[in-house]
């Protein structure tokens, strides 16, 4: 089974970061492959740069169709989601949504904690219909650069912030943000509830639904697109968008 | 991997069509297990039935405790679920939960399509915090026992029930009851959007959280319990009441 | 008029306290029974452990049916409430859902404080579809047996719960948990918004149901079980489970 | 017990069938008074005309105030009802409430049936927070008038649209409608589930709450007016927004 | 193009103070008219005061009725806002209404800072249908009366409320209270997001609707009354009712 | 005042035909001007598509920073609405919510009747936070090709939904879709509520935004992006990336 994990951001290390904390979770028969776009954003980290991050994310998948067996978004903020999802001829899982279903899968509620604003995964949370099991968001005063330059800092900080939301009420805890990305296992035996890492929940989602094997749709929202007229695409997305 | 399909209904034939679903669900080194509650419904359809079922899965789930790495339950209003999985030491999936969660991986929004009436599933969906994905609900006019005399008619009411559902919206349809298990895959060439058999999700679902290994949650409303006084339980219900 | 105190926990202690709580609120034609089940928990505090308390309730009200004119449910989780009501000929009663569905009649918004958690009371608010008038939540970090060994520590503690929720926007507050029936009553002179015992509520409104005398349901998901094929089970609830 | 029938309509002929409703539910010692308002609208069917009544409405209760035990909204838009229940010194009900709240008792959704237009009754229910207990609503095409001129009629159109709500997941029915008050004990016989009549069930919401006794708030966003300076009002309602 | 500065408090220096902040946001064309309810409270505080208040609205509106092309109702609980729309042939804007608005034109979630409780507009935002949009509430501990007598005061305080709501997720503020209009644009230089007035979004919602023409919806819950027999009402009131 | 009406589509002539329906609604002092994206889809209809015109819309947007006041987003998904807002000095509106927000001021709910699927649509408006204001949604089995192709038979069917809604509780309706733009005026005659053009409803809140002028946030989710790297953007998309 071979996984592509595609990266939004156009940083290298990130893919890699996160490339790595794919391999960790995978079975023995999966391999995993990954990418960064062409262009965008280095660290996305707002509105306008997520949305320009879709297009690119985008081509970058249809580059790989036909040729994987699933894709997981390596951007917490799952990126264009829905419409890799409605593009592309296999599953495609969101590394936040992965580790939020997961959570479902352990818990009344949980809580997630980011380096940086909660907005945005709040909005995202609602978006993917469980706000209702949110129990709470903690943001950590840090960028991703400098939570790579201090990981122990980082690590003590997203500690407490999950030892917060626990106090809150979550029954256990998302690590959101790419370049979180394998902190959760270091964290793990000093935490009392579930920590969950995006990569690895979203390696063993897109495993399972390899394994179930659903066909692609053929009606509603996520049907492929079929004959669309286009211009100015790259040539992957361009023929993925006509269909045949 | 040793997996325990744990039905809450008292009825054997059930039980094994469940294990069934889940054998041809499980990865090569999976082992399915089932079991039948000691007392109990022959087939749980109502409320009542329902909560004492709740107790009867919970008495058989104690007695694997510590011998089984997962467990689905298999009985469609996901009985006791979270009992079940802050009780055990292991992970608990219910059926319906895991088709519903594997349809937020597959669409925006999914219908659910059962024998009988759909009030309990839109509580179960709602209680399971996932309304807001929930396109529809369709109710096939036939008992469980009539669907087993007559699998062709129900196939074929069942499909007409998925199709109303994807023209209301629905991108992939759950087959929700423990008496459709296995369905799904006998239908899937005549369905426009995938089609969800809880227990073949329910076992990729527990494969995953396996793999994944969550600790068992010291804090929260899962925390194990702890010395908890009892009477009249079954011995291994009450040692894991007492914990230690 | 004869109204059933069903306690859920096994201990006889709650059990009258709770009664005597009711029998403080009764109008003057009202005969106030009690009693305890069979088998379960001395005093319920985790999902399993309420689990099994809606079996042991069940058996306990089955043995009552024909008998009684309404039953009231002595725990605060309302344990199988829904179950209780379709199963018995009689009005059922819960005592937490009393104390909220009465606080709505005296405010815009209401609270509730409790002893220890309060996630278990956000999902019961929840589940009863009224999170839109719950104002908040506060757990005095007691439990129930040190608030019966300290009773004025526990008294200030709840008080300054209450008043904490009435700053933040409570027009009510209802006392949460058993083992608090009847403090209200004492509290009540210090407070500066009702404060709801669920004993009282619940005696109240089983009252005035039984007054409406309101037929049992013939149809929807309340009707009374018909000719369910059981094992197992307590003599009275396999006679109400066959119906007839 | 002294409660007052507090019509909102200025039509006595809906004030002497309410008052009818709610002494045919009135316990023994329940003295049932009833008032119709100095101004406003013979029958209240749009927003402009609820808006007028909650003025009249609060001067008319104003003008009883302290010579009750508690109010009755003879009104099915329980119009001003937070006002009402802010302004007096006594539990105030509103009817659609009373029988809304009563149906929550009774089942786990309930719908609603009315004569007209259903837009605002979704709202009022919405407003008192029970839009997830709503199964549906169900308008008849006659009006108030129609309706009393054509009694039979308007019970076979009534019960019509109560099968149709149980058809769609109904447990209880509440007739909406001052001009239906008494309907639902003559209907009972023919309805598969509970028909909720607003007078009696506010009768019995009421004596429930005169016996419960509770306080007057004095916070919170019920507390009583006080010195609030006024201009061109009744003088009862002068005096109790003074306070004092 | 003329507009109706309608205010529902009886305080001839509140209605001026909105006048004001209308004229200094009005289009070279737009003449803004301004007038006092004939009876009422001095200052709306509380929910019968503001019960009453929709009728003192009514009547003053209906003095208007075909002489003005829009209305702005000058009183933060935008008090009978629906009853007005529909009884008044022109367009009408509640003032809070149209800040909300104008705020989520420009954020994804917004805060309102107001002068002594919150509640009243947590409940209007959720009238309004706006909950999901409200990032937080802030309430400064001044009367109305107090933050005219020390306005530096008052504007410090409402600042310190905004700063909070910005810390809380707010992309923008709504001043709300009758006796804030026009203190906005003195705060915002000192403001890191935009605050918005009432009465200043008020007029330009209601210059656009005026010219955007929309008719006077002859169906629904908007639609004119006709022919509704009333008694007591002033003869602007009762003229307007009776439609024709 | 310059208002930029910006496509995402990539056909002329529905920016040719959005223009003109906002030049229709403009204010005198009001110039329109129009634009049309450099890459993307001929008449964007699925997710993917819709993600794709994300960036081109804001590399469309970028290229008129500084030189408009306000900008229209020409596309009926109000694609990247909130991304413009962020990225862009001044105010940006989405033509769907332009008329939704109007519908809110002219109606309690409001229904939405559009060519094609309604999915995208439903969760358009639940994005917005505006679900609850939503009375329902009509689907015309008509390609916007085919409605261009035949205007007569597209308008009696817009009409039909239209009717179907105000049935179904709307007070107002929205006609959503670029290709619709300037429809609502020739159909009003014949509506009993106002239908809303998504261009009409934009100019005039656009409009009304410059004319309140609200500073660009400095803070909270939309403050304009500062020193972002990135790489393969066009000129203009880089320079606002990086701010200054």
């Amino acid at each position: 089974m071979r996984i592509l994990v595609a990266n939004a951001n156009t940083t290298e290390a990130i893919t890699a970061l996160c490339a790595d904390a794919a391999r960790a979770a995978a079975a023995p028969g999966t391999e995993i492959l990954a990418a960064t776009p062409r262009f965008g954003v280095a660290v996305i980290s707002t509105r306008a740069e997520n949305a320009i991050a879709g297009h690119a994310l985008l081509e970058l998948l249809a580059e790989h169709a036909g040729q994987i067996d699933a894709a997981i978004l390596a951007v917490s903020h799952d990126t264009a989601l829905e419409a890799a999802r409605q593009l592309m001829p296999c599953p495609v899982v969101g590394m936040t949504e992965a580790a939020c279903l997961t959570a479902c899968l352990l818990g009344a509620r949980f809580g997630l904690v980011t380096l940086g604003g909660t907005e945005t995964y709040r909005e995202l949370i609602g978006r993917h219909g469980l706000a209702g099991r949110l129990s709470g968001l903690e943001g950590v005063a840090m960028t991703p650069q400098q939570a790579v330059a201090e990981p122990a800092a980082a690590e003590e900080a997203v500690l407490r912030g999950a030892l917060r939301l626990v106090e809150g009420g979550a029954d256990a805890v998302v690590l959101g943000g790419a370049a979180l990305a394998g902190m959760a296992a270091r964290l793990a035996p000093r935490a009392p509830v579930p920590l969950l890492d995006g990569m690895a929940c979203g390696v063993k989602l897109a495993e399972a639904l390899v394994a179930l094997a659903p066909p692609k749709p053929r009606a509603g929202s996520l049907a492929a697109p079929q004959g669309r007229a286009t211009g100015g695409l790259s040539p992957a997305l361009t023929r993925l968008l006509l269909g045949g």
